[in-house]
């Protein structure tokens, strides 16, 4: 199914107005919810709409957003988002970010209380759009155990990182730090499939080959042991420890409507002309790109894709077609459209 | 076999002064190699020494170090190595990093023609005995297939983060992005046993459980697949491109001895004492450490470690016993001390 984009955009800018949200923030909630399902990032994309709007109807999100600066020189910052929408902290987070890399040749803005942002990508790629480099990591929830653990201690903690390529789309790493995706253990057990030993573990904390092991009381295990782990680990310490916001099991899930959320996020920019020349760099990234593409393909392979490269190609097409939709997420927008007196969004 | 750390230390800074380097400089070498003996990560050790030696003999690696500022502001600097040794090189370069994140909040140094350096974690440590947090990347020799490559383009860039803890030993990733060490993939050999299909490609590029076809003219797998491949490419981004040194396939193997390496360095540092206080990092420290120990753990294990912790407590044990090392090691330094006219090592 797919949704015309403008009339998704509008549909989305008049819910979060309608909660009585300013139309520039609206915006760029919407920009982030619908590059992510352009990018078929559906599990980030307007499926995600509802719960929003719920929160900010029960104050768990601020509905108008008030950052607050804690501290500010030259290259760092530390913000409070103060509740307010994670987009909209973490867009206004990362153009500082760039505002300080541009002065200092980096620059690092630290965010506590923030909320939920969608794809960390969408930030990263605000820095390569002024050619420059963006890392951005962020807390969430808890979602798997340690090394040898049987309980949630750890977010499944999203990092990107996204360089300019100079020529389209730039180069971007956005990763989650489980070994897969929930719905890939879901996916396996509907079809009857075992799965591989390392993608989740039972509820005693035993690797497990068994889908509905994972699914009911298990967990998804960090990707590679201890390297998914300890990047888990790194990354909470980058942003709820390093912003003095929550982390680990003081975190409820966003899917928890009776608690607010406080998430942290780490937003470097690096300013690539004050190391080198952007001709340098560019000609360097041409040749890197050319490393990779070129290089000898594996039998049945025919093409070899750079980070992010994948995402770029089906936002293309999306955008020609529409914003792709399942029919359940085409059904419960329109519920919400209904409950907050909205035009319905038609196929 | 175990060597006592003090001869230990005298070999080693004799083999370096013995080739005309300057005292300070064969420490440097010396306490990185020592330090990776000690945690067991032999692969980084004294095991190195006899081709770091050669290397400086045909003059592919100086052995007086010329370390160039090519830029140098309040919170960034670009250094040219020189083809100065890995470790001086490094070793200068955080201290510069932790200078500028003490004056901005922040420190970024870019370095190109360096050579291998070690353990990446030694000067990601460097930070944590400053009370800030300190973050290592080093590209390398190609040594990995793109994700549906069949020749290796890119290299198994180390990564390195480590946190102070304020209570001992700082909390440390030091990861490659390989999915498993060549070590492990030889043993898997040599004991005839099949391994997981994510370790290796064979020399067409296809997954194999064979470790033999990954030994002969197969390819180690990155992490995680698409998420380790990613962090490398970004890893040589943020090295050899930023530093404008070489990427990629342009870099010769350290045992090419025909060929000076030039290897790029990313060395960060934050201060955090600039976004929060030390009280209040090391109190959540504190909370973060103890949800990860004492989380519930799986059946049969007995205890959680933290990211670097294992290799701490090696550590410690080793110091009392002394130096662990292979006799192969043991043989080749002492055939290599005759050479140098220096006192060979005794057990």
């Amino acid at each position: 199914m797919y949704i015309n984009q403008e009339q998704m955009r509008n549909f989305s800018n008049k819910c979060f107005v309608s909660l009585g949200m300013p139309k520039d923030e609206a915006e760029i909630i919407t920009e982030v919810l619908l590059e992510a399902d352009l990018r078929e990032i559906h599990s980030h994309g307007f499926l995600r709409l509802p719960i929003y709007v719920e929160r900010i109807q029960k104050g768990l999100i601020q509905n108008k957003a008030s950052i607050k600066v804690e501290k500010d020189n030259d290259a760092i910052a530390l913000l409070d988002g103060d509740y307010s929408a994670g987009q909209v902290v973490a867009y206004k987070a990362m153009e500082k970010s760039i505002e300080k890399a541009e002065q200092s040749g980096i620059g690092l803005v630290a965010v506590k209380n923030s909320n939920h942002f969608g794809i960390s990508a969408y930030y990263a790629n605000m820095a390569t759009q002024k050619d420059k480099i963006g890392i951005v990591i962020s807390n969430v929830a808890p979602l798997m155990p340690a090394i040898g653990g049987a309980e949630k201690i750890i977010g499944n903690n999203p990092i990107a990182i996204a360089a300019p390529s100079g020529d389209g789309n730039p180069i971007v790493l956005d990763m989650a730090l489980s070994n897969t995706a929930f719905g890939k253990v879901l996916f396996a057990k509907e079809n009857n499939k075992e799965i591989p030993k390392d993608w989740g573990v039972n509820s005693k904390g035993i690797p497990t080959t068994n889908p509905d092991e994972v699914i009911n009381g298990g967990f998804l295990s960090p990707v590679g042991g201890p390297k998914g782990f300890g990047l888990a680990v790194m990354a909470e310490i980058l942003t709820g420890v390093l912003a003095s916001g929550p982390i680990s099991k003081m975190i409820p899930s966003m899917y928890d409507v009776n608690q607010k959320q406080s998430i942290s996020h780490f937003m470097l920019t690096i300013d690539i002309k004050q190391f080198i020349s952007l001709d340098l760099y560019y000609a360097a990234i041409k040749q890197l790109v050319s490393y990779v593409k070129d290089s000898k393909k594996a039998e049945g392979t025919e093409e070899i894709y750079l980070p992010g490269e994948i995402e770029f190609l089906k936002e293309k097409s999306n955008k020609e077609q529409g914003v792709p939709m399942e029919e359940q997420t085409f059904l419960k927008l329109n519920e919400l459209a209904k409950e907050l007196n909205i035009d319905p969004l038609k196929v």
